[in-house]
């Protein structure tokens, strides 16, 4: 009945990296791939043409925010997210779990589920491994996620190892309701275990196993130090079943997609290209730039001289600096093409050098020339995010 | 050298409404038109690509916001406005005089010019007729206008008076400052002459003997009941020569456009339908709609079921509305497009009304359907947005 599939369609002999095709009813996805976030049904200032123009393959979409505002149900009688927000391209929705987690002392947790209060309202809500089938079937994604425990970083070992296994019985649950819907949605399991090695390995073992398509990896990039983060991945992998497709969630930054491919990664999505463009940090070969420094005002070349998006092929540096240090609506849609097209073009970059044999090689040049933003600027933004997060 | 030119291809035999074409370097402009407004050089929200999609032919800029950012050598480093921009259609910009006077007690006039503080800065700054041209050399657009004096609404015969005289002075500083540039550009002249009959009969007269190529209209909707604007117009129009356009300045809406033409005026330009849009304003056939209304939160038909713009052709009401109430960016573009859309179209309407001889049916039947927004809440809307104008 489903129209999924996953196909390998090159390994790297030297890394864990692999170039592979994801059908959907809703069309191909070559992989490794990057997920634009469009967390209200809209990936925020551009156009479902835009997003296309930009190379997105498939876009993802957040249970908890839809859930709210308009309502799933409202959804459904659009015809679920494809019709409400004209994109008729593969969509991926989450869980909601990780938003809930985030609202901290506002929600509840029980064997049965967990219990919440609204963030724009206060009114209390319930979301169960059952009733976020029912959401995501309303949604009707292409791919949906179950609802999991995402622990904080840190935690103690019992915490992760309890998050661990509800979640794995919620996964369980979650399949079954799901199969109760007879719909053309791919469900994918989601491993947990914090920042445990032994139970990361547990996790994807277990997950694995079970009949999902495809599985997330989830309670990463939570605070951790990216090494760490990377490290935990190695105990993942050679756990997970070769034909389903590896999902890192909420991850990442080009550093990040360039060295998860190599562990063994093929999805990734995260709200870091599109939300760093919003304040004014765009992405080039040699790291992240701030187009609002006093440096662009007067640069007559784009942003980066030799990309395709549609920003650097018809503005100046100095003009797309203009409409941001002036605040300009426009500045906003511009900065975020050029970052989804850099993620973007990115990911078919490395699909080529997987296919022609030459990722290892590539991986070294992009980190060779790219600097990262520092560990202690991230967790600055990082705070300052999170307390902003659900607004 | 200047290769502006203007042509009257059909009168109205029932009003003074006439269809023509003004041609400039960038390109040919079919009158009636309506002129979005690109503040800082960018209408705010939309590519130049989507305002030619939405039948733009001429755009404003406002040299008061530009001299200060990025500043208008700046621009002329990069070629002026329009490749400053990426818009290669004609550009119009004004004199920066009606932004100086809304700076209230920041400004100090003489007749030398005009002195006033930066609303950015507090700096000190000096506009007079003859830098105002040298400005608008540098910014390069193909009509440009003189410094002149808006009399606030209501005001003395003798400020009104002295207010005009003090215009028709500096209007031949100007004239023989842009003769020095030898440019391509198109000075207009501007008419004042407040709120007094007899004073913009004069101005009229004055303004359209000398040789400025088209006139302006200053110094209405300013606070004044609309019926007053209108029959101002009564006595400006028969006073202007019939060979040259005329611009009505900061005005309007729908209904202004629609009875405007019929008063003989031949451009207008107006904040009003890209601002509206973005609070929530969306213009049909029977008024202005409110997107944000709980009435629109099911709507599965368009904002306007036979618009023809990419908003109505691509998104139901019900995902725009989902859009306005979550402030999602992409609302106040797919807003803004909406707007200009309407008024554009209707500028073309109402050209092909004239020329086949039916603009006084096409009149009554469009103001008998279109329920205009009632003169308190305009009043309400603009003492907000005074208080809020210059930031």
């Amino acid at each position: 009945m489903s129209s999924f599939s996953f196909t390998v369609e090159a390994e790297c002999s030297k890394s864990w990296a692999r170039a592979g095709t994801i059908q959907t009813a809703h069309g191909k996805i070559q992989t490794p791939i990057f997920m634009p976030v469009g967390t209200q049904a809209t990936v925020k200032s551009v156009t479902p043409e835009e997003l296309r123009e930009a190379g997105a393959a498939i876009i993802l979409a957040n249970t908890y925010h839809l859930m709210l505002r308009p309502g799933s149900q409202l959804i459904a009688d659009f015809g679920g997210l494809h019709h409400f927000m004209h994109w008729d391209g593969p969509i991926l929705t989450d869980s909601g779990g990780f938003q809930v987690f985030s609202l901290g002392h506002l929600r509840k947790l029980s064997e049965e589920g967990v219990a919440f209060k609204s963030h724009l309202d206060g009114s209390a809500l319930l979301l169960t491994p059952e009733s976020v089938m029912q959401i995501e079937h309303e949604l009707s994604a292409d791919i949906i996620l179950p609802l999991d425990i995402c622990a904080a970083y840190p935690c103690t070992y019992d915490t992760a190892k309890e998050a661990m296994e509800r979640t794995h019985r919620w996964a369980e649950r979650a399949w079954i309701a799901k199969e109760g819907y007879q719909s053309e949605q791919t469900l994918f399991g989601i491993v947990q275990g914090a920042f445990e090695p032994e139970l990361r390995e547990q996790s994807a073992r277990f997950i694995g196993s079970l009949p999902f398509p495809g599985v997330s990896i989830g309670g990463l990039s939570v605070g951790e130090p990216k090494l760490e983060m990377w490290d935990l991945l190695k105990y993942v992998t050679p756990e997970l079943p070769k034909g389903k497709p590896r999902h890192l969630l909420g991850v990442g930054s080009p550093e990040d997609l360039v060295i998860g491919v190599g562990l063994g990664m093929d999805m990734f999505d995260c709200v870091l290209p599109t939300r760093v463009a919003r304040h004014g940090g765009l992405f080039t070969r040699y790291g992240r730039i701030n187009i609002k420094s006093a440096r662009y005002r007067t640069e007559h070349r784009a942003i980066e001289e030799d990309c395709d998006c549609y920003t650097c092929r018809n503005f100046s540096a100095a003009y797309v600096h203009h409409l941001a240090r002036t605040e300009e609506q426009l500045y906003y849609r511009l900065g975020t093409i050029h970052n989804l097209r850099f993620m973007l073009r990115l990911a078919v970059q490395l699909r080529a050098a997987i296919i022609a044999g030459t990722y290892p090689a590539f991986r070294d040049n992009f980190l060779a020339l790219y600097t990262p933003t520092s560990e202690q600027v991230r967790e600055n933004q990082r705070q300052k995010w999170k307390a902003a997060r659900l607004q």
